[in-house]
């Protein structure tokens, strides 16, 4: 028996010898385990909160994959230009057609974002990305000054979108032949949609609609439950009837099915339809203070708003906050007083005054927001209107509204563009000191104007 | 004895007994350690490989501080508007001016240097970020149709930038009153040089200048060691003395201290300048095939190539492996041709007809460049011609050289301005059937030209 003991405490002595080597290797499993649960918890706890990899913006050609990269949340990216994967989108759908005389694009919404996740680059940002597009005709203007004051108002809204960090889209060519004048909108925005998957927002301006706060941002916060952002009165529309209750020469479009379709039956009225005479005589019944005969697209637009609430009025926000348009009659005569009242902040506040670079322009255009909040916004308030809409100039074929001359017009474009390029040539150091020279520049001294 | 040893094996096997607990808790700790260890490991080494926090973009008053944040190598970043710190930079120094009469600025790479260091969210990719700068005079064209091929020249410059990420910066200010018509350009440069410490090159192009291929990218790496790039043909200079083997209108020039120094020179031939009328006398005698009496701002290039190699000529690459500039008159036979070889290209490659957002187009024009190399560039090349300059056209003024009609002239800026509108308006699904009349066109067909 005490054999068998000393045998046993034998073997567990042996046991216990054998053990700190087979302990030694045991502990340093247990170890390792450990190192690797840790491994495994940090490499799911990263996966889950990362998405598809971010190619890095190297030279890659078409049927290059994107290199796998751990993306950064948080960062804003830069879009890569130089990745488009071979895996098929819309754009390989032979049915895809660009034009607006063909039906609108089905399953809009899920082709973009099928494309978003195929250029994760282009994610960052994606839902408030805008492109502005706008456009005039390809002929020269009837009007021998038309095509200055078209080059000048084209430079505006060049500056505006630099400053911004938005793409404009210059079209000059009639995308559907019988769609002339306003009507050339939808076929031009439709086309811009399908190009620019990754916006978000197309912004149409007109031609003759001109940037005159060039620190204004859109408010998109505010827009979030719509598709379709206009200027107008909402009572002007419902009560008065009133084709001018909003205005249809800027608007803001989200890139999605619902504008597909809306454009589609708003261009319906347009005069490469069969319905365009049948539209001209149901807007003037509709519209009363209508002055031309034929179908034109405010009066449509208005008419969609009106009759079709649930489906289109009811996603279209009619702004009048702020001048997300304002009519210039009522705009013009306030620039002095809005120079000089900004002048008086200015002289009171050296942060808004400092020198900087153009690049940085927004970083100030935030620090004028706070100093303008609760200004309000459009008639009355001592904010800088933001865009100025020289309806009724027509300064291309210089058909203008008679209630005012050529020369009011001209004048009034002149001030206004005026207005707007000293916000512009601040940055570069200079001034026009008369907002009617637009052709004189002085330096602007260093902390002007204090 | 054998008491000893049993009472030792029996300690042995008590502490055997307990250490089943303590085997646990121990072994539980070797795990602990090992996750420990784990992600003391991972936490290290990532942060050795992120750098200097990136502020995302958030408001941000002009008093925020950069917020920390871990950045992303490789991730090429968005530069952040919303931030311009309160600490001093070259902006502040009361004795900065923009004007080309005041000397040039001091230690300008320093500044440029701390001011990236100050916003380091503009640092990546500073070193190839280009402005372009173009413009023309305050007032209307004399020649009727002048601002209507103004407004489609300045048009194509903005398809350009908005193709390859490069803003465009459109002057029509006389910033310095006596600086005029082609001496407008280093006002406006250095201008343009102090609100962009951004960039690293200012790419002036004259509004006479149209981009003919879309596509082509800057071959940046080859002017590494140079800090302005004009087209020419240096034995042109140095050797038959032409004031032609160089064109002063289309140039790139580094955002930088030798660029400074180097435009108050060349600015100092100028009109303002009391050396006017002994420069235009100096730049007749170099240059015997200079026509006009007065000093020019392409000869008085030319001759600071000429005479002052090592400070000037030495530091300016004259490129002529490509149409940097291109002579309209050589160029514009050429584009039918053209336009049936890339059809003919893309007609045999897939890859090249497939449709793709206007954003990805640089991963398409990298396609193009693989098929293109070893076609050179320039005369004779079926490449196509990066840029169509219409020097001697003089579309603003109607004062064309008289070697060639208005017309010849006009219609030759039309067929290039239609050209290279094809190239754009691809990814809008149009395409001008016939180059000679740009107000028509017509649907793309899907996988054209197959």
């Amino acid at each position: 028996m005490v054999s068998l003991e000393l045998h046993n405490l034998t073997m567990a002595k042996n046991s216990n010898s054998r053990s700190k080597a087979a302990t030694f290797l045991s502990d340093g499993f247990i170890f390792a385990g450990g190192t690797l649960v840790a491994f495994l918890l940090v490499w799911a706890f990263w996966s889950f909160f990362t998405t598809t990899p971010i190619p890095s913006p190297t030279f890659s050609s078409t049927t290059t994959t994107a290199a796998t990269d751990a993306s950064c949340p948080g960062i804003a990216k830069d879009p890569d230009p130089l990745y488009d994967p071979p895996e098929k989108s819309f754009y390989d759908d032979p049915e895809l057609r660009y034009t607006i005389d063909s039906p609108p694009v089905k399953n809009w919404d899920e082709k973009r974002s099928a494309w978003l996740r195929q250029h994760p680059s282009f994610a960052a940002g994606a839902e408030n990305r805008i492109v502005m597009v706008t456009g005039s005709q390809a002929a020269p203007c009837k009007n021998p000054i038309g095509d200055h004051l078209l080059l000048k108002l084209f430079k505006n809204k060049v500056d505006y979108g630099r400053r911004h960090g938005i793409d404009v889209f210059y079209n000059n060519a009639l995308l559907q032949p019988r769609m002339f004048s306003f009507w050339a909108k939808t076929p031009t925005v439709k086309a811009a949609m399908l190009a620019h998957p990754e916006a978000e927002w197309i912004w149409w301006v007109d031609s003759d609609a001109a940037f005159t706060d060039m620190d204004f941002e859109l408010p998109l916060g505010r827009y979030k439950a719509h598709n379709m952002v206009i200027h107008g009165w909402p009572n002007l529309i419902y009560e008065n009837k009133s084709w001018t209750g909003i205005n249809a020469g800027v608007f803001l479009i989200r890139n999605c099915q619902w504008a597909m379709d809306f454009m589609d039956e708003w261009a319906s009225m347009g005069p490469q339809h069969a319905d365009y005479d049948k539209w001209g005589e149901i807007l003037r019944s509709t519209f009363k203070d209508k002055i031309r005969p034929e179908s034109d697209d405010q009066s449509g637009l208005a008419y969609l708003l009106l009759k079709e609430r649930e489906k289109w009025g009811d996603m279209i926000y009619v702004e009048n906050g702020y001048y997300f348009q304002g009519y210039w009659v009522e705009i013009v005569g306030t620039f002095e007083n809005t120079t000089a009242e900004y002048k008086r902040m200015e002289a009171a506040d050296g942060r808004l005054r400092r020198r900087h670079a153009e690049g940085v322009s927004r970083s100030y255009g935030r620090a004028w927001a706070e100093r303008m909040r609760g200004a309000g916004g459009g008639r009355g308030s001592r904010r800088r209107p933001f865009i100025t809409h020289f309806t009724g100039c027509q300064p291309c074929s210089g058909d203008h509204n008679q209630m005012y001359s050529g020369q009011t017009c001209f004048d009034a474009m002149q001030m206004a563009l005026t207005f707007a390029d000293n916000q512009v040539l601040r940055n570069y150091g200079f001034v026009h000191p008369d907002l009617h020279d637009p052709s004189t520049v002085e330096p602007l001294p260093f902390d002007y104007p204090a």
